[in-house]
Parts: C-alpha cells; structure tokens; sequence
C-alpha cells in the first residue's frame, strides 16, 4: 500500500467478505490511499474469472450491490471509484449492453464515481455516454496486441514476467505514451492508471521500483480523484 | 403490500439475492411503503434461523456489508430502517454485546436509521445508549411470556394460529398496550410497530383484516419515519 | 411421483441441499422412483441456467462431486442415471471437449450410471465413445428445429404451452418416432425417455395424462435401467 | 504428506472444492498416504470453525453428503477415515446427539469406515456403540485440561509454540501413553492418531522431525486402517 495510490477492494462475490472488507477499507484510509470497489462475477470457487452468461439487468443489480456493500464501510461513505472485476471486466470491455449496464449501476449508487476500464474499450465508451468520470487503465505486466487490446492469457507472452521489462512497457506508457505492440509495432496509449496485481509474485518489489522510477521521471503519482 | 406501511428486506445472507432485491425495492417504492433493511447472518441453507457463534466485530460488519447493499437500490439511497432477521434478531435480544456491535453497524452506515427490535429487550436498551432511533417492535402471532419476551418456537403455543385470535391479540397490545401472557396474566406491552410474517399461509388476508380494524378502532397506521 | 419412473435430483450447486436432498431421495425410493443425479453448475442464484467458462476439468470434478454427494443419500449406494442440469447440459449438448469430461466424470464415480442426454447430441456420442450406458432423451413441452435440436427459450413458440398439445407431440415421439419440427416438416426422433419439468404450472395433471395416455396405447413406461 | 500416513481433507462445506478435492486426494494416492473425510459446517467465511445450532439430522446429513462427494474422488471408491472438522469437531466431542447423527451419516455411506474423534470425548462412546471403528486422536501441539480434554484456544499456553517442547510432548503421549497437564499433573492418555495442522508456521519441518524421533525409538507409523 505505501507505493500505490488507489486500491481495489473485492467485495464479497467472487472473493473478500465483510470482516476483511472493512479492515482493508481501513489500512487504505490510514495509508491514504483511495479506495475502489473491484465488483465481479458471482463465482467464488473460479475467483470470478470465468465468463457468464448474465443479462445486463442481472450485471447492473450484481454491481450496484458490491458497491453499495463497500461505500458503506468507508469513513465518508464515499468511494473514489469501481473497477469491475476479471470475467466482468473483459465481459464489459468487449460488450457494451455488459459496460452501459454495470456503468448505469455505478452512476445509480453514486454520479460521483469514477469508472476504471481498460483503454480504447466499450468502458470507455459508455461512460462518456452516461457523463460518468471515467479513467483509461493500462496494465504493468500484460502484452497488447497492435489494435491497443490485451494479449489474452491463454497465449503465451500474454503477462511479461521480467520485472525490468514490465518497468521499461510502464514506463514508456506512462510517459510517452507509447508502447511495443507484441508484433513489435510500435503504437499509441493514452492512460489515466497503471494496474499492479498483488498477487503476481514479487509484486511489492515492484510497486516500488515502478514507483521510484516514475517519480525521478518528474511523474506525480496521485489518486484518480484528483485529476479526473 | 397494500396493507403494510413498512417492508423488511432479506439482503442476501440468508434469502435474497440482487435481482430481487431491486424489484422489492423497486415495488415498495412504487406503492409507499418505507424500505428497511432485513439483515441476517451467512446462512443460506437454514435461512438465518440458526444460531451462529459470531463475534460481536462480525456481527457489526456483516450488519454494514448488508444495509450498504440494500441502500444503494434505493432511489435516494436511504432506507428507513433496519431489523435483524432470525436468529440474529435472537440473539442480540439476549446479547447486549451483539446488539451493540450490530446498532454500531447500523449507526456507521446511516445515523437517521431506525433500529427495530423486540419490544423489552436488548435492542431497545443499546440502540438508546448509542443515540440510535428505535422501534420496539410486537408480533401479531406470538404468544407472550409473562415478562413480555416471546414464547420460543420450539414450545407449544408459541404461534397464535387462529387468524381472529391474532386479531384480537393484535388489537389489545396497540389500542390498550396490553396482553394476556401464556400463563393468563394481564402485562403491559408498550410498542410501536407491529409485525406480520409474509411466508405465513394467509398472511395477506391477515394483513388486510389487521389494517381495517385498526382503522376502524382510528389507530393511524403510518411507516416508522413519520413518528420516530 | 406417482407418474414418473425416474426422477432427477438436484445436487445442492444450482439448488437443493443435503437435508432435502435426502427427504427427496427417501420419497423416491419409498415410491418405486428410480433416482438420478442432476448436476448443475456452481450458481445458484441462477439455478444453474447462465454459461459458464468452466474448463472440462472442472466440469468433470463439479459432476464428480454432485454425483458422489447425491449417491451417499441411497440406500444401496447406486443410482440409476445422471442428467446434467440447465447450461451444462446445453454446454454439453453442444461441445464434445465438456460433454466427454462429464461422461468421464460420471464413468468414475460409477460405471453402471447411465446418462440421459438430448437425443442427437454431443452427449450421445460421447457417451458412446466411453462405453457408457447412455438414454436419448426428449422434452414434452419443447418445440424442435427441423435438424431435431431443441429451439432456445429465446425464441416464440419454444416451450409448447397448450397441455393438449403437449400430450399429440409427446405421444408422436413416443409411438410413431416422429415429430412436427417448427417448419412444419416431419423429422424422425428415436428416444428413451421423456421429460417433464416439475416446476411447470399443470405439472402433476399433464404427468397423469400423459402416462395414462402412453399405457392405453399399450407403452410400457419403466425405469430407464430396466431396458439400457 | 511424505511424513504423515494419512490426510483429512476439507470437502467444500468449509474449505475446499471440487478442483482441490481431485488433487489432493490424487497427491495423496500417488504418495500412499490414506484418505480421509474432513466434514465441517456450511460456513465458508467463517472457515467451520463457528459454533451453529444445527439438527441432529441436519448434522446427518450434512456428514453424508460432504463425505459422499469425497469418496467419489478416490481410485477404488473408498475413504480411510472420517474426521469432523472445526466447530462440528467440538460440538460433537461435547454433544453425543450430535455425535451420534454424524457417526450415523459415516455408517450410511460406507459401515467400513473409521471416525476419528478426540479422545475421551462423545465421539468415541458414540462410535462404539454403533459399531463403527474408531480412532482416538490427540494433538501434537495442544495443551490438555486434567481431565484429558484441550485448553480452549481462547486461553493462553493453550496451543504449545515452541517445536520442541511439541515434540517432548508428542512422544511422551505416543510412547508413555502419559501427559502432564496444564496444571503440572501427570495424566493418562491412551491415543490411536496424532494431529498436525498443515497451516502452522513450520509444519513440514515439525512433521517431519516427529516423524524421525518416533521412529528412532521404534513407533511403526502406519495409516489408521493397518492396525484399527
């Protein structure tokens, strides 16, 4: 936490449960950084990573229920933003009746709420229909095929597992908006947020190297809310 | 729900589930009656009906994790109120550190909410202390214990079944503040809202009966909000 | 009951639970009702009807542990047959990779288990392919494509509403081995058992009818393990 | 696993699932170590370790149901032993109606089948009585009461930390049949089975040096259904 600035809190579908919500909702406050609601896909025992075929009425519902479960642990009551989840964030990125369902749940909970989706995606899109704050995402450590989208997991070289490679991809996106496409085609990023996973192996050491990179690059590293 | 002024809610820990709880939510809305959170404890297979030894500290947030849920269906996101359900009910009617830890939950979510609870029992007695608005509450259906606490479930008696009896029941605890206990004693039962079970075979016909009289002998039937 | 031969019991992942799982069981065999599997996939607030990615692997650990789960309940330890549930029947119908790993999945547990699969599906020929013992299976109540696949809910005239109707297509299947597809064209259709759902309004009546229809015309309706 | 004879393992109700179960039970298979069923409570977030008021027959059946499922994963359809989990552990070493519906539902899937239960407890008066084999069970690692039962892990020196002192108390069990209480008293203790929790800090290295004093001074550590 001392090397990130915005935090996504899984809210009890496809893991996290109330007790660990609220002390995660907790550190992030003491830490200062800003919370978001990570709502995903009701499927425990698959960690919300597999498809499913809901409707967007069950999505929108499914999502206003996670980030009305979160908000309410918040010392405010107020979250900085949503970033949907595995299954459901590549279900909304490619489809939008998915992206204007769980967008128009995030807007009934609060207008305020910045939506985090994968850049140059239906995300974006929709949230720029509905007039929500929207912030275009990029990953650390995933390849992305020419047209800007994410090489899928199943491929190989999908996640770049040198660190210092996933530095010199980060670093090269976030300042000059550039990055190597996985057929070495040199193409156009344009981001708001950088997505570090906890759980890849090594990951403090690299929240931090990232961190330190950046900032002796002149980056000011802040929380979505503060400039979007 | 032409015949009731205030609903309770299931929030997906014993019953419920999203979609549903939007269209309750939604219908409420539509037809007046003030929503109110039903929170129970993570039982689906027994419906929250069996005592689980939880600590008070998660008591209060799965109570926070619930009424966040359910708030954020609403069209203003408040809700009205908030009961336990089942054994959660149950037990901080005889626990002051659930009820405590549970009227906590309740306050950090929304300070407005009123605290519904067993009229005589630990709920009335924290939610005060906590500054907490309170209704005690009364069941058509139950038989009475002489001090006022219900008769348990597993003894026999426990619910009245004959619909006039539950009537007359009903009627001497809100005109005269009065009962006849199980043992035939006259006691002195001083609520403010009265509970009618929806899954009870002819509850909808009872539910009309009640209402009529209670008009008919000039009780202004009217949600929690408007008095509390 | 009283009209069925064999019956499909849920597992506990897209509804059901051990307590009912066992009463339903124990009425089965008081009545002579040979007792079947029916595994779902692992949602239950979707009663197993939505797609889910799951992998053949874990398609075929869910079955086996749904199988092994409901099989416990008998009293010698056997059961007749396995119907996959809802989508996984559907998913299986369709894709040979996960209809293959059900199959297995079941051979495991036991390899006397037959399995009902649509007629003219993946599951039949899979099923064939491992040596199983396997029942083509029909629906009362749906309408056919001329290709003899079922036509999706999705679309008008799907479900064949009218009893009457339901009994003339029912009784063309089972006596002539034949049916009017949508298109009107006359399609063969050679199945072993018939399928009725039990939440279907009229359920119990059209059970009735049905099967005194088929024995006056001289069908002999018996457990699927008697003739497989 | 290479230094213990036989495993308990979780069967969704608690921890574990469908996937999980095929591989462990296959791990342990491949590495001759005997099979057991681990039962707990239907309470994922509290990890079973919550006492629930459940039924006798709720109890039954949520024994049959979980070790069924189980069962089906192994090569020959056959399990080694059964050992409650958690809170259903105690409730049962305390409770014989609630023991004896377990060791019932054990007895209902396969009459072979060993229950280990905490010796001294309602679990092995119960077994006994219906015939079912037993194993008495201590714990490598838990401080005993004079009268042979555990300190409750809300008191302090209720779990023993240091490694060594583990094993000086773990021997002198297995090999005198002696232990000397919380109190300083030398008590009896006559045990079949010794418990190591896979998820204390240092259980491989603890596993293993148990298993190398006791067979330096000349314990055979066999898997429970070799000698009971």
């Amino acid at each position: 936490m001392p090397f990130i600035t915005s935090a996504n809190v899984a809210c009890g579908f496809h893991a996290g449960d109330p007790l660990w919500m609220q002390r995660t909702v907790s550190a992030a406050e003491k830490m200062g950084v800003a919370v978001g609601a990570h709502p995903g896909l009701p499927d425990l025992i698959g960690f919300g990573r597999r498809e499913m075929k809901i409707s967007p009425e069950e999505a929108r519902n499914y999502v206003i229920y996670q980030v009305g479960a979160l908000q309410a642990f918040t010392r405010d009551g107020r979250l900085q933003h949503v970033k949907p989840h595995g299954a459901l964030y590549n279900m909304g990125a490619a489809s939008e009746s998915i992206a204007r369902a769980v967008a128009e749940g995030i807007k009934q909970v609060d207008d305020r709420l910045i939506l985090v989706g994968l850049v140059g995606s239906a995300w974006i899109k929709v949230a720029q229909e509905l007039g929500l704050r929207v912030a275009r995402e990029i990953f650390a450590d995933r390849a992305l095929n020419p047209d800007g989208t994410l090489v899928p997991r199943s491929q190989p070289g999908a996640v770049i597992e040198n660190p210092e490679e996933v530095v010199v991809h980060s670093l090269k996106m976030v300042l000059e908006e550039k990055a190597t496409a996985s057929n070495g085609q040199e193409i156009t990023v344009q981001a708001d947020t950088i997505c570090l996973h906890s759980d890849t192996p090594g990951a403090v050491a690299l929240a931090r190297m990232l961190r330190e990179k950046m900032e002796a690059a002149g980056v000011e590293v802040v929380p979505l809310g503060k400039f979007l």
